[in-house]
């Protein structure tokens, strides 16, 4: 029996790790393939947050660390709401230790200065890369996030023989997802991992929270009910 | 016993999946290793969209989304010719889909035109890339079909005991293929991948596709009967 | 019954291979992404040599190949103290000869010098890449070295059902940590890897190499206790 | 019972992929990270082909692919003699393929001439990449050979519970040597990867071939006698 503390410890350590070291790839060692580590090494900074997590503390919270799966994980009826209220709060905690743990290391750096991303906030619009509008971030946080749980929702099916490689299939999905998404959103499709470096950031990261927060949940939901209703019934187990 | 609407809504979501992210990480994230994902980005794509859709719904479909793995598979005797089919519709409804969302999303941001490979659409000869002529085209898209073929059919044979890593090394294979390939025609190997785009994309996109139809199927179909022949015959099981 | 000395022979060809790949991807293929391997290339030497050490020596030693590893086993009731000092010397041997062979392959070419950090040595400050100052080098060494540990007793539980992913976790943990901090302070997490190249290159790296030494393993018994007292309590196994 | 064809048909495909797929990311796609591939992504490419192949072929041939590993084999008391004969063969003759195929698809596209490095052939000294000599040369195809075969006698030892793993392991460690050593010798570790391309470019690629056939088989044969002696003795399983 794991005891909810460590749970809760498990959710706020792992999604500290995802938002220090996803959006610290950004922040250190910038998207430039030729200087830094490239849109290529950022989405494998992300990706590989996940693998690692997932076999650290799978076996103690199931590695969420992303309010957008655990509220999933309810509509999909493998959760309980109030344990989700728990991971959910552990893991914005969590994002924000990681975007403060983030700050110290940056801002102790000759040149360093607070701009509106400088965190890797998330964004859209004029001003944020290929200044997508805002029907292509909305489509786009919903769609990535969808699939993301399709990934998850499967690869962690008690029906699925290789449960074992569920978190390289999970953290490779979501390597996968930045590779794409990078210039359109900078990709949140987690909601504590756009708090935690915008309330640092403020500004547009602040004002443009919203959609981190409402896209992910919707584009989760909706591989919920699409799993289970036309692709592995939880009923046809009776 | 998983239903028809099962395998065919997984097929056809996965197929949505491979050629949203694959054919996206070109058309938004771009093939320029210093500002964009570059070759080797987008070729992780490609794979790692195989990857996360084997373990997603492997325990469905299979996860074929790619009419020349079905019908490879039916040339090897692994599958039967009404399954092939309605695999096939499912993967070519996926690609149009997973095209038509990218259309959506990479329309919607500032300078976005219309050009003829503007949605990862494969091709050779004058104006795509190296120029490559059409021996080349269809030489690599066989002999790349062929290889990818290989690794499926050895990969997830019943006397393999290492059946679990086949979503890896099937996915990591086409990794391999695009960093070899998308110079001589930007790979496809799969007459499903190539068919999305060039519905949206027209003109040569449209009057090349027979070549990646063809190749791919005669590759995927040699592969099947090298096999069984030289290989693993099936005979020897009984 | 594994002897002694197949451990220490073990450790001590693991680290030599950890420093003179990890450090010989900086030292001859190059930081710079277009005509190099670039700074991803070079997270990625680092964390697939313990890929590849996991699981050829993983059942021999069990891997530690890292001193700040060894003594968090110590500190999380893992290891033996006399078993840990013969790792730790075996480690430091391997990583001078890993250094030297490195030593011997780069001066063989013409243009070749010995510059201050010309073997891959940690360092920061002024002069070393992006001139991070102390309480970023000591911060970022701790951390990371905190969450690879995390990662380290998580994926190695005799709990963690998954157990056979673990080399793969701790590798591609230790690429992300690269990927994030190698600006910063080269990426240390590990004592014999900075003694080693010290050693040959002297100066600044040799007389700030008591950070790479205590923040680590500082940061490794961090972790050891963290997981004992709040993730997984040995004591609730009784 | 895998027949002899079986194995040989394998072994000679296996080598087959590895050449044309290998040597052709350098020889297509290119060695420039802005344009092409890059140096990583050539290391990539070689290493996913031989964990495409492990995965494919290794439950019929082992998957050696490679004379260095077969020889190896045979002095770590694994392999017998006239065996390993009929692989080295096969590798060659697949090798010579590999490189043949590469050459048709390479050769119809306008501007591609048949330089002396052109299939990817592997080199040292004055006009090769950085100009090593021929000490650094040896030492590194002796000491990456010395590694590669460290981690495959590990791997896939009887005593090792995760062989499910070594092709992964093998893999990615070929992934590794070639991220360091490119820029030495191009990287073989494998006589039947360096004689393929050396046929079609001949000039030095022929004369130094030596060299490539020497230093891998003598690598290899050190690592089975260090691996046997040192680290795992076979009479201990008695």
């Amino acid at each position: 029996m794991i005891s909810k503390t460590s749970k809760f410890v498990a959710e706020m350590l792992g999604t500290m790790v995802l938002v220090l070291m996803g959006c610290g790839s950004a922040v250190i060692a910038g998207a430039d393939g030729t200087t830094g580590v490239g849109l290529l090494g950022i989405s494998f900074a992300f990706g590989l947050s996940v693998v690692a997590m997932a076999y650290a503390i799978g076996h103690i919270s199931g590695c969420h660390i992303n309010p957008a799966i655990s509220i999933a994980m309810v509509a999909a009826g493998r959760m309980k709401m109030d344990e989700a209220i728990r991971y959910v709060i552990a893991q914005i905690l969590g994002a924000i230790i990681g975007a403060g743990i983030l700050y110290v290391i940056f801002m102790n750096h000759p040149g360093a200065e607070m701009k509106e991303w400088a965190l890797g906030s998330n964004g859209w619009g004029t001003g944020y890369l290929d200044a997508y509008n805002t029907t292509a971030a909305f489509v786009a946080e919903f769609i990535f996030t969808f699939i993301f749980l399709m990934v998850i929702l499967g690869s962690t099916s008690t029906k699925n023989i290789n449960g074992g490689f569920a978190g390289l299939a999970i953290g490779f999905s979501l390597v996968l997802i930045h590779i794409v998404g990078i210039k359109v959103t900078g990709v949140s499709v987690n909601p504590a991992r756009s708090i935690g470096p915008a309330i640092f950031a403020g500004g547009a990261a602040l004002s443009q929270l919203w959609l981190f927060v409402v896209a992910p949940v919707l584009g989760g939901i909706a591989a919920a009910f699409t799993y289970n209703l036309l692709m592995e019934r939880p009923e046809a187990a009776k």
